[in-house]
C-alpha cells in the first residue's frame, strides 16, 4: 500500500484550510459565514427578492460545491468534513443567510447522512417561519443501495441541477416553481463512472480501494462506494460503449430529442485523457445520429485524488433548460 | 515501475483525438483549421480589423493552450505532439488564419524546438507580407538552463501573458503595442513549482523520473525537466515558504506594490490540495502585508498527469494590467 502524498498541513485542517484558500482566493465571489465552513455569494445583491438556493455535502468533490456559488448559480455551499455530511446547524446557518423571504431551495445529493442533516435543518428553518424545499439528486444509475445510500447515488449530474435551478432562481422562479422544475428535471439525468484507481481520504492515508496496476472498476462512486464489475483496462472507445450502453437502457438515447453532456474528471484524470473520452462519446453518439447541443469537459463533481470519469446524459426535455444551461454565471468553477 | 493506466486509445492518437474531443465539445468556442492539429476562434468576427495572437506548444499541457482561445484572450493555438514543438507548416497555418492584415503576436514559451519552429514560420509569413512579432516566455525562476532550454523556461506565467495580450489585442492595441506590453510585463512574471510525481508521455509509458513514496522534487519543469533540490515531502506551508523564498529573491515582494497570484495544479493534484497551498500562500504573503489583488487556483498549465503545483507571482506595476486580468473573455478555460 503506499503511503500518502499530499499538499496538505495536517489531515484535521484539510477542510477549514482548503475553504479558507478557495474563498480569500476568490472574494469577488464567495465569503465564509463566520463560525462555519459555510460559503455564500459575495454579491449579495443578486440574491434580493429572489428564492435562495443551498447545496453542500461532504468535502472533497472540488470544486463541488461552493465553485457554483455566485450570481445565477448557488446563493450558498455548506462544507461538511471530507467525505461527511455538513451538520444541521451549518445548513441552517446558509439558509437563514440567503433567505430573502421568499423561501429557500435545498440541492442535497441522495447519501443518508446528507439527507438526514439537510432535513434536520430545513425543519429548525421552517420552525423560523423559513419556507424551505428540496431536490435529492440521485443521478448515479450504476448501482441501487450502496455505502450510505438508500435507492441511487447522487454524483456529477448534481452540477446540472445546481446550473438548471440557478438560472431559474436568478430569473425569479418561485419557490413552488424551483421544486417542480427540479422534479421534472431529474429522471432525465443519468450518470456512470468508471474508476482507474480510489481516493485517498486524508484523515485515512490509504485508498478507499484498490485496484491492480492493468485494473479498472465501472460503476463506483464518488467516496469510493463499490461498482458493478472489475475488469482490464480497455481502450477508451471500449469504456464509453460500456457506460453509454449503460445510460441507453435507462434513457433510450434517440435522435428525436436534444441533450446536454457532461464528461467530469473525479481529481487525478488529466484533460488530455478527458478530452479523448469526450472524442469517444461524441463518436459513439453520432452513430445514433445524436449531436449533443451543450458540452461541458473538466474537473466538476471530483472525489479527491481519484484517476477516474464519469459521464453525465441530460436529456432536455425542454428548450427552457438549454437556456437555463447557458444562462451566465458568475462562480469560480462553472 | 508501474505500468502506464490512461483512458486513451492509442498512444500516437492521443493529440488527434483530443483536439477532436475538445473543439467538438465546444463548437462555441473553437473550430480547427483543417488537415492540422491547430485550433482558432469560432467567433471569427471578434477578430475583425484586429492583431492575431497566436500561442501553442506541446500537448500534454491541457487546457493550454487551445483551451484559452476565444474572445479577449487567443485568437488560435497550435497543438503539437505531447511534449513536442508544433511544425512550422502548422503554426503558419495558424497564423494566416488569424490574419486581419493587422499583423500577428505570437507567444512561445521558451524551448528551443519551440522558438525554432515559431520563428521559422514566422519568417514563411513575413515572406508573405504579413506582420509578425512575438514573446518569448521564460517565467520559471527555478533554473537557468535546462532539458530543451537555453536560459529559463516557460511555464504557467504564459498564461497570463496570453490574458494580458488578449485583452489588450481585443482593445485595439497595435502589433507594437502588444510587444511593448509583452516585453514589459515579462520580467514581473514569475513562476516556481514542486512536483510530487512525474508526468508518463503516452508514447513513452512510463514517468519521466521517479520520486520515492515521501519525496518531492523543487524546481521541477512542465516535461519532468530536473529541478533543483530533492528532499523529504513537507506541510503545505513549508513548500509554500521555500517556493516564495525563491520568488522572493527575484521579485523582491513588498506591500507596496500589486500582485497578482496564479496557483497551478499540474494534473493530478486535486483542487483540495490546491486551495489549501493557497491558503498558505495567502497567509504567508500576508506577513508582509501583501494582498493579492487578483487570484486563480486551478488545472492552467499542466504536465499531463503529474502531481504537483506552481506558484506564479506576477507584479503589477501597471494598473491597466489588472484591468486586463479582469477584462472579460469567451473561452473553455480561463
Amino acid at each position: 500500500m503506499k503511503e500518502m502524498k499530499k499538499i496538505i498541513n495536517s489531515p484535521q485542517d484539510v477542510v477549514p484550510e482548503m475553504v479558507d484558500g478557495l474563498v480569500r482566493s476568490y472574494p469577488e465571489y464567495l465569503k465564509q459565514i463566520p463560525e462555519t465552513e459555510a460559503v455564500v455569494r459575495s454579491d449579495q445583491a443578486s440574491m434580493k427578492g429572489k428564492v435562495g438556493l443551498v447545496s453542500g455535502g461532504g468535502s472533497g468533490h472540488e470544486p463541488t460545491h461552493a465553485g457554483f456559488v455566485g450570481k445565477g448559480m448557488l446563493s450558498a455551499a455548506v462544507c461538511g468534513q471530507v467525505f461527511t455530511s455538513p451538520t444541521p446547524d451549518q445548513i441552517y446557518a446558509a439558509i437563514k443567510a440567503v433567505n430573502q423571504g421568499k423561501g429557500v431551495f435545498l440541492v442535497i445529493k441522495n447519501y443518508s447522512g446528507d439527507v438526514m442533516n439537510f432535513e434536520m435543518a430545513r425543519d429548525m428553518a421552517e420552525m423560523d417561519g423559513i419556507a424551505v424545499k428540496e431536490i435529492i439528486v440521485d443521478d448515479d444509475i450504476a448501482v441501487e443501495n450502496s455505502l450510505y445510500t438508500q435507492g441511487k447515488r447522487g454524483v456529477a449530474g448534481t452540477v446540472l441541477m445546481h446550473k438548471l435551478l440557478g438560472a431559474a432562481a436568478d430569473q425569479g422562479a418561485s419557490l413552488d416553481e424551483l421544486e417542480t422544475l427540479a422534479k421534472k428535471a431529474l429522471p432525465h439525468i443519468s450518470t456512470i463512472a468508471v474508476a482507474l484507481s480510489a481516493a485517498t481520504v486524508p484523515e485515512v492515508g490509504k485508498p478507499g480501494f484498490e485496484l491492480a496496476d492493468d485494473e479498472i472498476e465501472y460503476g463506483v462512486g464518488i467516496h469510493s462506494e463499490p461498482g458493478y464489475r472489475r475488469e482490464k483496462i480497455k481502450p477508451s472507445k471500449e469504456l464509453v460503449a460500456e457506460l453509454l450502453s449503460k445510460i441507453d437502457e435507462v434513457q433510450h438515447l434517440d435522435a428525436t430529442h436534444q441533450y446536454a453532456l457532461l464528461i467530469n474528471g473525479m481529481g487525478a484524470t488529466p484533460l488530455m485523457e478527458q478530452y479523448i473520452f469526450s472524442h469517444d462519446v461524441l463518436n459513439k453518439l453520432a452513430e445514433k445520429n445524436i449531436t449533443p447541443v451543450f458540452t461541458k469537459v473538466g474537473n466538476y463533481m471530483t472525489s479527491i485524488d481519484m484517476a477516474g470519469i464519469s459521464l453525465t446524459i441530460f436529456e432536455l426535455a425542454e428548450q427552457k433548460w438549454l437556456e437555463y444551461l447557458n444562462y451566465p454565471v458568475a462562480t469560480v468553477a462553472w
